[in-house]
């Protein structure tokens, strides 16, 4: 088991365009990054966990293996970081190592997903530990290389700026919900494509590498929670409050607004410019839509607040919480 | 839960010494490390699972806390490599974080064991992620400088070279057996202190960066699935074969020698030096023992022979198994 993904992890290390710097993988104590001179090293860490983030009767097993790496290249592509390389830790039961006749391991399918998203998007995986587990966890890190100084926070929003969404919204939620209802119909959705946003989603690699390139988001995150949840976060870091205009939001075209708002794993990038920025109506070919406006913070007043065509009101975080308790 | 995380985690950062160039700790979508000029990071990721690496019946949460940091700064002392900060991924069952009256819950005593050994390493906590799960599951991530191109490989022993440890071995496997034995007179060992080799490991971060600086092993690693295995890691890794010394083995006072073999936690380190390097007889305090030697590889023989009195037998690896599938 240790030894195919060893096998797997060394040929992507290899195919690797020398972008990566990466100057020792799997075998050793640690793998060594070098980022190049006048650049800092992001890094971010995402857990999966079975029956939580993905369950066995749903999710194919390739689409599992996207979605933990796409979870940690989409907080890479919110801080404008290019991808340096990914680590895997993997708990898993030893039924889930065990091929079927005449079939794959779940955790071969798994690898496959992660694999083919890792070739995508040019990034090795350089290390990670492996155990058995009562069930199956995944727990992804990936580290990404950006200018110093120069990454995209949280913290930037401005009174005045627009905000801004790459992408359609409640696509994920949308497809959970046909998934919950029928599994047997996605069975056979193991290979990424554009119609899938839950099962398949593209982190916004290009995008995000864009937006900081040119200097133009004062703020940026990515979807991941949900629009009500992260864009609190968003102006909580910040210190500011914001308006959503409700007709703006791109929804996907089988989300409800309920999705758009609140659904989460969109993966998209959520980020604010000022007024006078010129942001185009796509970036590296994906649209981007303007869906509000940050403002000053008012005592009494809601933080977020959706504008629908004869009303106002409070937009609370009700998106992915990580903990209920 | 994931305040008290973050307030916790915040204080670290705060409290360091300026040393770990950390940029942006928890509540932006990554973590920010800024290595200094001339140096690279070394990366490593340990999962620890319950019922697996430790179970609630036998180890106090403050000892769970500590192995999980204990485990990625050892690789990182392996690496001779300076600890720059730790990224913690948890998953648990809501009970774990409910304090039952008038105490503490599991978690804010696995925090207690884990801020207090980060603290003495002087490594702040910079990010994480934190989940429900129907075990508990704590990842651990460390992250650690090295003058580039310096790092103590596993793969640079040579025939002739001398095999040594530091400390002794088999004392935590010796104390795991006790504790298997006895939960009960352990339930008050939530302190770190130098009589608990398997319930608070001491990394050895001061003999690794000392080693690095002297420019003296020419390989190295740490013992954590047993002598016999990484032995045979350390061997493969480099191309040759090795020769230990039974009656050399600094054995813990409570250990048996299969203990010292095969027991494996230890976090000691291994490594290896030229026959004519000065390898002092303690390093930062801790004891240096000379164990054997590294020989050529032969086709048709064993790669590690243990000599006693008497005879020589193969001493194949039967240390810890990743998966035993």
């Amino acid at each position: 088991m240790l030894h195919t993904i060893r096998s797997r992890s060394t040929a992507t290390l290899k195919g690797g365009k020398g972008t990566s710097r990466i100057t020792l993988g799997i075998g050793d104590d640690c793998a060594l990054l070098r980022p190049r001179a006048g650049e800092e090293l992001a890094v971010t860490t995402d857990l999966s966990i079975e029956g939580r983030h993905f369950r066995q009767e749903w999710h194919p097993p390739e689409s599992v293996g996207h979605r933990t790496l796409a979870r940690g290249l989409s907080d890479l592509a919110a801080m404008g970081a290019r991808p340096v390389a990914a680590f895997l830790s993997l708990g898993l039961p030893q039924e889930m190592t065990i091929a079927p006749e005449g079939s794959k391991a779940w955790v071969e399918r798994f690898l496959d997903g992660l694999f083919s998203l890792a070739a995508e998007c040019n990034v090795p995986l350089a290390g990670g530990d492996l155990a058995e587990s009562p069930v199956a966890i995944a727990d992804i890190v990936l580290t990404g290389a950006v200018r110093q100084g120069k990454a995209l926070l949280r913290s930037g929003a401005q009174p005045g700026d627009g905000i801004y969404v790459t992408g359609t919204l409640g696509g994920s939620a949308a497809e959970l919900l046909a998934l919950e209802k029928s599994p047997r119909s996605f069975a056979g959705c193991t290979q990424a494509g554009m119609d899938h946003p839950h099962l398949y989603p593209q982190p916004r690699i290009a995008q995000g590498l864009w937006l900081r390139k040119q200097g133009l988001a004062s703020a940026a995150m990515d979807l991941s929670d949900g629009l009500s949840t992260d864009l609190t976060h968003l102006c909580t870091e910040s210190g500011v409050a914001a308006e959503v205009d409700a007709e703006a939001l791109p929804l996907d075209p089988g989300a409800t607004l309920a999705m758009a708002l609140h659904g989460g794993e969109d993966y998209e990038l959520l980020f604010t410019a000022s007024a006078s920025a010129k942001i185009p109506i796509r970036i590296a070919g994906v649209p981007v839509t303007r869906i509000g406006r940050i403002r000053k913070i008012s005592i009494g007043q809601p933080q977020i607040v959706l504008l629908t065509k004869d009303k106002s009101e409070p937009l609370h975080p009700r998106g992915w919480q990580h903990f209920t308790g």
